[in-house]
């Protein structure tokens, strides 16, 4: 029997998640098993064409981990925070990079002289958990990401979901208290500006700052500008600090409007929760998050969906990443038979 | 050449819209184009039987209309008041209805000696729009029914979405508003409690006790029980009536907020407004609904979308389920390839 030289056993495939802090790559086989990682900090102040660079460092020093090499490489997946255009790999606007209208995947292809895949960095974590985490065996999929601010992937038939406007599942900017507090997009009674860690962060200090007391005092009246992180506001929870815990807890109950909202709109099987906030908490919030869901939605949509912790911790996105590349490098030998 | 005796052109589909006030029956071709229909009271309080014999002599009379007889015809689909499972053909309840677990599909599939097929009213409304209204030519569609409740339609890839739980897309049961008004369902804030037309005459009525002035106060003093017709809030709205207008208008900006939420959640190409508000309305809410779905999405989904009202009236429901009666049988066929 002839080898199938276009789908070749040994090619390897590489996945990257780019963050605003961190960058992680990953070199993967062809089954999508992880071979070796490497991360770095993003040091967005080096510019679009700086951190391409450093993309392909750490890339480079993925592949030196798994004892292999570039030219093995068929496909690289990358995610990166929206807008972005999948279509064309061009990062449209990004907040957390500063970046306007960089062609990433045209760059990043050049770079390493590989096809490059783009797509959101939530989506590809809701499809790495999809396909190897805590949605695996389920087709239509609600990931909700709650971390500085909150991002989405919804996957129906199995797929995901980008829509018309290419940027579908902005789950932390559905309006769910209208005349609410205002989101950092601007618009009042977003999710992420309920039940986000920079929402919670915002409303301890200002909690602090009219006299409440908090084990997190210290911490927030020293440092006006440093971000409190999610294993901070943990700690504090966990010591059982009031007012964290009540702000905790509310925004818990918000998530579960938000996941609620969720089930009455498409009824998922599975609904995962990750990102900074549950990489933290781990189940601590997951039975306050499930009784709101369950108050604000149908019992029918309800119990036909398992609400589940995120698996794959912050490898999520590389794992989907490098799916991503799988799949693109799928369609396109499919379209060239 | 042999005719193909699987998909006979001469076949005849029936489509029935079964609401709580009125039976809607149509006779179509297999092009779904509409022969003959026809219309009566539900009359609910003859109860689940009655009324399936009712929905008999309602497609007697439709058949009847368009020169056909029952022996022609290879389907039936009929849409309900959910919520219900469309793969069982069974109501399961419907406030609507007063019914609980009624197989209505095998009922009707008995009296009338063919296969029916059975799925939730709205859903086949954004059905009919897409093959033959309003949202023809797209792929993914969120339709808003906006009456007596708010109900929805989602189609994704060209397929409407039920979700692991069978009755996804309850559009009018997302939160919203936090803490809001209480929704028929119990829960607060649900959008439903905040634009249907219900929800608008509840307010209306609480108005009027407190002695607010409007052209509405005899007809809501007059009738305690009798509910306030769309056309009869249209007609204060268009002469001018303050109370009305300011309830209208706080309803579009609820339901912008609501179809900005599915623009960030779907980013749908199109999203379809229908139902009794927009049978009275027309167009004339169009822009404030557009202004607040703007107001509340992001630049890339809203663009992205074209926000229309629904142009088949109270015909989308039966032609949706005559679309429906066609893809099954068309299913069943494939499947017995």
């Amino acid at each position: 029997m002839p080898r199938n030289k276009k789908s070749p056993s040994n090619e390897i495939l590489l996945g990257i998640d780019l963050g605003g802090t961190k960058i992680l790559a990953g070199a993967f086989d062809s089954s999508i098993r992880l071979l070796g990682s490497a991360k770095r900090p993003t040091l967005r102040e080096v510019g679009p064409d700086g951190v391409t660079a450093r993309i392909v460092e750490t890339v480079t020093e993925a592949l030196q981990t798994a004892g292999r090499s570039l030219h093995e490489v068929t496909g690289v997946g990358i995610g990166a925070p929206g807008p972005l255009d999948p279509d064309t790999g061009v990062v449209l606007t990004t907040p957390n990079l500063g970046w306007e209208n960089f062609p990433l995947a045209a760059k990043l292809s050049e770079a390493l002289g590989k096809p490059v895949f783009l797509d959101n960095d939530v989506k590809l974590a809701a499809l790495g958990e999809t396909r190897h985490g805590a949605a695996v065996g389920a087709n239509s999929v609600v990931a909700l990401w709650v971390g500085t601010g909150i991002g989405g992937g919804v996957l129906v038939g199995g797929r995901l979901v980008h829509g018309a406007g290419k940027n579908a599942a902005e789950l932390g900017h559905m309006v769910v208290k209208a005349n609410g507090p205002r989101c950092g997009c601007g618009v009042r009674g977003h999710l992420e500006a309920l039940a986000s860690r920079s929402s919670i962060e915002r409303d301890l200090r200002e909690a602090v700052a009219w006299g409440t007391k908090s084990r997190l005092e210290r911490l927030v009246k020293k440092n006006k500008t440093r971000q409190i992180r999610s294993s901070e506001l943990y700690r504090a929870y966990e010591k059982g600090d009031d007012l964290t815990r009540r702000l905790i807890h509310r925004a818990a109950r918000y998530i579960g409007i938000g996941v609620g909202n969720m089930l009455n709109i498409l009824s998922p099987e599975r609904v995962v929760l990750g990102g900074g906030i549950f990489e933290a908490f781990g189940e601590d919030l997951l039975e306050r998050i499930k009784t709101s869901a369950r108050k604000n939605s149908f019992d029918v949509a309800f119990d036909a969906c398992e609400i589940v912790i995120a698996k794959l911790g912050e490898e999520a996105g590389v794992i989907g990443a490098a799916e991503l590349a799988k799949d693109k490098l799928g369609e396109r030998r499919n379209a060239g038979r």
